[in-house]
């Protein structure tokens, strides 16, 4: 797989970071991003008890929310200054008990395109000092050519059909 | 489509119901379990805040994280009182801008079976008023036969490969 | 669900019969296009001994095949003269066996957009008279503006990322 | 990603390349099992004029079919000699033109399970010599435990749910 790829806006990284400190649900999660490279970003969550399923362990649908956005950040990473992003759909599989101190997933580009990029996302837990997969999202991104997240907001839609 | 199901377990709600209250992400949500029949549940998220993504919009990981929880719940209405239910994957398209008053999600069972069942969930978004389907779910939901909710908990584990 | 659509092309149709008889790989497998209404598609696949998998039962990938097939001419009956279709990407639940007289595949748009439409195909497998749920796909299906299915075929290009 | 897997069976290769010869779909569609070891198996089909789509590339039915089988027989290699394995559900990508000489499909277990396995398919056309990556798979395949392909066979049902 090529991992190597060449962004379009150099200076990505501190709009990666605004977006993400404007998705106000990434607050209440507790996610951090950790990091954003060309073509990948990694977030992390820690343990909390009211991030937990009925078994005790962190919530699949918490794993589906830093899968979705380790792709979508990692999409953005390779965009042009003017754009955005959008999820267009996602499928995350659960492997493994998500039992410990600490969820980080890892979004990476596998194919980026003029319109539609593919990202794979790992997920694992951090139990006892060793990361453990614990799932593995596929999903698929839609640049909004020459809008940006701020236009987006002022004019209130954002989704792919719109 | 069958949805004329009948439960192994005609006392289900209250096991449902409990479930759900021990999912303490929910709580975070403020998800509420509205209802929950032979093969269907569906659940509520009202507006805050605290719970959207960069453009003002409900986040697409909420939006996954109670499709999800409704395709669970509706498999976990048919089971019988000591089995236990966990998510194999599944595959969420965001269609149309998350903006509202409330998210709804209707689970739906499409094909019980003894060990694995597959569900579909709508994502309205209330709006005026009115409902707008967002999103559409399709899962995989696998039974644990004879072990409870509460035997998991007190194992610590849950996964489908465990 | 929302199935009541208007065609950008209302002589939709020998534009979709044509792009099928096109498909050489339709041949091979004895699929017919049975019908294709605004937003609606269906195609059938008669019984043959070299159509099966290990266990004598139709083979999953030529269940996912009329399955994709029939979500993409359900989107092409939406566009306008001059557009053409792409796959994005599809999932396919595989539910009971799939031993019968003949394949039933119903494509049926769920949500048509500008760019990205979303489809849903549920399989049949007829058998003794009586049609049999045995599958069903969840799609993602992409609008090339302007761009007819001779102008890719004389490119030699037609993927999304192309 | 552990790819360094313990077969149950160290003689599963005649066991899957027997299971592989009896899918009388091969055979139409010409594909070959090139190899298969401890989690992994790689298929190829030559270019014919009678597998393609409307635009003349190879068909994406094609293609999600040797990505399901590639993963399935990855899966298969790591059973007990008297279990057998079943497509649950799978996702694919399709992400450039699939044009060239041939189709090269390469599954890969990402984690083995007692009941489910999760695989990954990548899905490469060879042109000029050249692999290029058109399309990648994420699947979920489950294992029939004491019940061979000849049994099921025999009994003529095969499905997840039966």
């Amino acid at each position: 797989m090529n991992t190597d790829f060449q962004p379009r806006n150099p200076g990505f990284e501190p709009l990666v970071r605004d977006s993400f400190q404007r998705q106000s649900f990434m607050g209440v999660l507790g996610a951090q991003l950790i990091s954003v490279t060309a073509g990948a970003a990694e977030i992390h969550v820690p343990y909390r008890e009211d991030l937990l399923q009925q078994h005790g362990l962190f919530h699949g649908g918490l794993i589906g929310t830093i899968a979705d956005n380790a792709g979508g950040y990692a999409t953005a990473s390779l965009l042009a200054a003017g754009d955005s992003v959008l999820t267009v759909e996602y499928k995350l599989n659960l492997m493994a008990p998500a039992q410990g101190e600490a969820l980080i997933s890892r979004g990476q580009v596998i194919r980026p395109g003029r319109t539609m990029t593919v990202c794979r996302s790992d997920v694992f837990v951090l139990r006892g000092g060793q990361q453990h997969l614990c799932a593995t999202m596929l999903g698929t991104f839609m640049r909004l050519a020459g809008v940006s997240d701020h236009d987006l907001t002022a004019r209130g839609v954002s989704a792919p059909n719109a």
